[in-house]
């Protein structure tokens, strides 16, 4: 089944907490679009399962975090690739909406 | 293992055809980022295999195309979501730069 989604004109932001919008959810792919205000976060984790797992920019810019304390700037455009077991975190400086791939989902 | 591809520094676009750039091809995610100038287009096809795929528009605005002559307005922020064995395609009218995921690899 084909479907479109408008990501810009589906899910806001908001003061309490970023905000996030389940694009797809199936056998194959999990695909999720999380905004954050600037300053807001998904802290550092990790799940010990098998699979890999995308984090796309498509507006405002922040910071990728990884373990050991890794910060990775995090502009339009960039695209981190993790293992799903492997710790991972986005944070905020500006508005910033990302859309992550999940595959297999969890 | 994590890596960071900055999708903007990668592959510019060229007059000849699309471009194409592999972000990751693993077991579990093929991405790839195409790149269009006006105009040019991924022609409908599709793949009789299992799995699904999504096209993320991050740069310009074109349209998306399926099977019986569909056509639906891809914009930044846009994201088609299609079986791999649905016929899909990409033209561009304006220079664009999409994203490309497939689950599982074919």
């Amino acid at each position: 089944m084909m479907k479109k989604i408008e990501i810009l004109k589906e899910k806001g932001f908001s003061d309490k907490s970023f905000t996030k919008l389940t694009i797809q959810d199936s056998l194959y792919l999990r695909i999720l679009n999380f905004n954050f205000k600037a300053g807001q976060e998904l802290p550092i984790h990790s799940h010990d399962v098998e699979g890999e797992l995308s984090i796309l920019v498509i507006e405002g810019s922040g910071e990728f975090l990884g373990k050991d304390g890794l910060v990775l700037p995090a502009n339009i455009g960039d695209i981190l690739v993790s293992d799903i077991s492997e710790p991972h975190g986005i944070r905020a400086k500006t508005d910033m909406r990302v859309v992550v791939t999940i595959a297999p989902p969890l």
